[in-house]
């Protein structure tokens, strides 16, 4: 076997990097090496600046590109209280990034309806298949605390969104749970447009309902097949109807 | 139904925004009602802190956090030429933020495994389903290109990643294809180390081309169900031998 060395494999074109490109590098080479933890803080932006020999400026830039990554959370305070503390929810960045690139049409909305259902689908399959878990009580009550007529249509979709997002969550995997609020937090704004736009709400939410008692039965009673097969029906079945 | 204006539903206490956070707002308003589009260019950063009335170091910060996100690239030229130009590849932005979270501990690498698995079962099933498609030329010839035998290690696992992406970039789904790229390039040091580990690299590799042609003939034949049953046996037994 050809190895690096004699095959030149591995060798790529070298790109200038700017200096605030150089601060989150070293940032992230302190994470990747186990030395900055969730819940640790960073130096001062001041204090930053002068242990990694670059201005203010750059040390202020590359904490903003980490804040939009959702890595850390900028404190505004000063003195022994300043400096940006390490955080632990990729979801929020991820759903700023998946809106942005949606709104480029970098891809499409009937896209984002096919991975939540592979996601949801999933996730389902999974949950059947590992049995009661401590989050079916969650589950519950949320089904419950949808069957209350005097709702609004925004608070109905916010218990609606946290009932699918809580399915992924049993999964117990939590890339997938992000993944998956995400997808729906990306959808949002379309997602309330669509509740508003319904002729007749009450009938909609009476259907969703029962298709929500039907997918927790089907995962409750362990058949994965039916339950994600429940679960494409009630998504297909929403956009189709009300979802352009 | 009780409605918005009467339940309260929606509304939420204010966070105080930073500059940056509002010029992005500005700019995130901007792409979402389709004045700003890929291929587009910005201001550069003196008018763009003019025409917001904010300071040029707000608007620095706030292009830095977009380019964080895969939003844009930044145009270092001046004059005529400077400003930052809209793009259309979210898939560094997010293989960035998932390896910062990996290593942060906000999901592990058995779950970025589990949810390769599902994506590419997921992909071979739509390429099973829908039938022949142009990109199976493409497939066909990365199976030859990664037989050739002087390869070095990266040279076929670059090859290798390819390949997978492929399979998800068939599925004529960009989010999907977008994760399954992230997900893939997340995993980059973990498979390059795993590959450099092996004891018995040309068997190994052998295993690796079979599998791989089982799998692109079952989605050939479409048998969606044996093409993902194929690739998740592929990837769990490499994970299981090779990938701690």
């Amino acid at each position: 076997m050809t190895t690096e060395a004699t095959s030149g494999g591995g060798w790529a074109p070298i790109r200038r990097l700017r200096s605030y490109e150089q601060v989150i590098l070293a940032i992230e080479h302190r994470i990747l090496a186990g030395q900055l933890h969730v819940g640790d803080r960073l130096p001062p932006e001041r204090q930053l600046a002068e242990l990694l020999g670059v201005s203010r400026a750059a040390v202020r830039e590359a904490l903003r590109a980490l804040e939009a990554l959702g890595i850390l959370v900028a404190h505004t305070g000063s003195g022994g209280d300043a400096g940006s503390i390490l955080v632990g929810q990729p979801s929020e960045a991820m759903t700023t990034l998946l809106r942005l690139h949606l709104a480029l049409s970098n891809f499409t909305v009937d896209q984002v309806v096919e991975a939540r259902i592979m996601i949801e689908g999933w996730s389902a399959r999974s949950a059947a298949r590992h049995g009661p878990a401590p989050a079916d009580a969650e589950l519950a009550e949320l089904l419950d605390a949808m069957d209350d007529q005097t709702l609004s249509l925004q608070q109905f979709h916010d218990l609606d969104t946290q009932f699918h997002v809580a399915i992924a969550t049993r999964s117990d995997n939590q890339l997938i749970a992000h993944l998956m609020q995400s997808l729906r937090d990306t959808m949002r704004d379309h997602m309330v447009r669509a509740f508003h736009a319904m002729t007749q709400p009450r009938n909609v939410l009476t259907q969703l309902r029962a298709q929500h008692r039907e997918i927790y039965n089907l995962i409750q009673q362990g058949d994965g097949d039916a339950a994600a097969a429940a679960i494409e029906h009630h998504i297909r079945n929403f956009y189709a109807q009300h979802g352009r």
